[in-house]
C-alpha cells in the first residue's frame, strides 16, 4: 500500500498548475501507461524561482511531481537535473514497484524543461 | 488524444468523494496499473438514489467514473449493472486504446458495490 507521505502529496498536490510566461516547459509521454507530464520553469540567476506541474497520470504520478517540484524549487539548474526519480520515491517512503514508471515521468519532463530553457536562452 | 468530454470530466470530476453510511462500497484493483477504485452507493427503493467514487488512478480512470457515476445516478440496480466501460468511454466520445483498461475499474467497482448491497440486505 501507499506510505503517508504518497497519500499526503496526493490528497494535497505542492506546485500543480502551469506559470504563465514561463521560461523552460517540458513534455514528456510515458510510453507504459500513455500518460502526459508537463513541467513548467520560471529561472532567476540559474535557479529554478518557481516550478508547476500538470498531469493526466495517476495518483502515483501527482504523488512524486509534488515531492519532486518541491526539491528543486531554490535549486540551481545543475542540482535539479541530477534529481533521480529513486530520491523521489525515497523522499516519499517509496512507491509500488509497479508504480516506479510514474515518477520516471517527473525527472523526464524536469530536463525537457531545462533543455528548453537552455535552447531558448 | 483525448476528446473535449474526457478532459471536461478530469479537470471537473462528477462524484468524487465518498458517502457515509453508504449502503454498499465496492473496491476493485486494476491489476495492469496497480490503481485502485472504490464506489460508494445509497440505494432507495431499488435504485441509485446517490453514489461516489474515490480512485489513485490516472485521468482516464477519473474521467470515466465521473461519466460512469453520472449515468447509473437514479437508474435501477439492474440498469446500473448493465453499465458496460465500452459505453462509458461512448458517452465520453472515446478514449485511447491503452487506457480503455482505465475503465473497466469504474464497471468493475460498480459490479463489486451492488454486490456488496445485496449481500447487506
Ligand atoms: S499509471 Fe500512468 S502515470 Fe501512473
Amino acid at each position: 500500500d501507499y506510505s503517508l507521505k504518497v497519500m499526503d502529496h496526493f490528497s494535497n498536490p505542492r506546485n500543480m498548475g502551469s506559470i504563465e510566461n514561463s521560461d523552460g516547459v517540458g513534455e514528456v509521454g510515458n510510453a507504459k501507461c500513455g500518460d502526459i507530464m508537463k513541467i513548467y520553469l520560471k529561472v532567476e540567476n540559474d535557479r529554478i524561482a518557481d516550478v508547476k506541474f500538470q498531469t493526466f497520470g495517476c495518483g502515483a504520478a501527482i504523488a512524486s511531481s509534488s515531492m519532486a517540484t518541491e526539491m528543486i524549487k531554490g535549486k540551481t539548474l545543475e542540482e535539479a537535473w541530477k534529481l533521480s526519480n529513486k530520491a523521489v520515491a525515497e523522499a516519499l517512503d517509496g512507491l509500488p514497484p509497479i508504480k516506479m514508471h510514474c515518477s520516471m515521468l517527473a525527472e523526464e519532463a524536469i530536463h525537457e524543461a531545462i533543455n528548453d530553457y537552455l535552447k531558448k536562452k
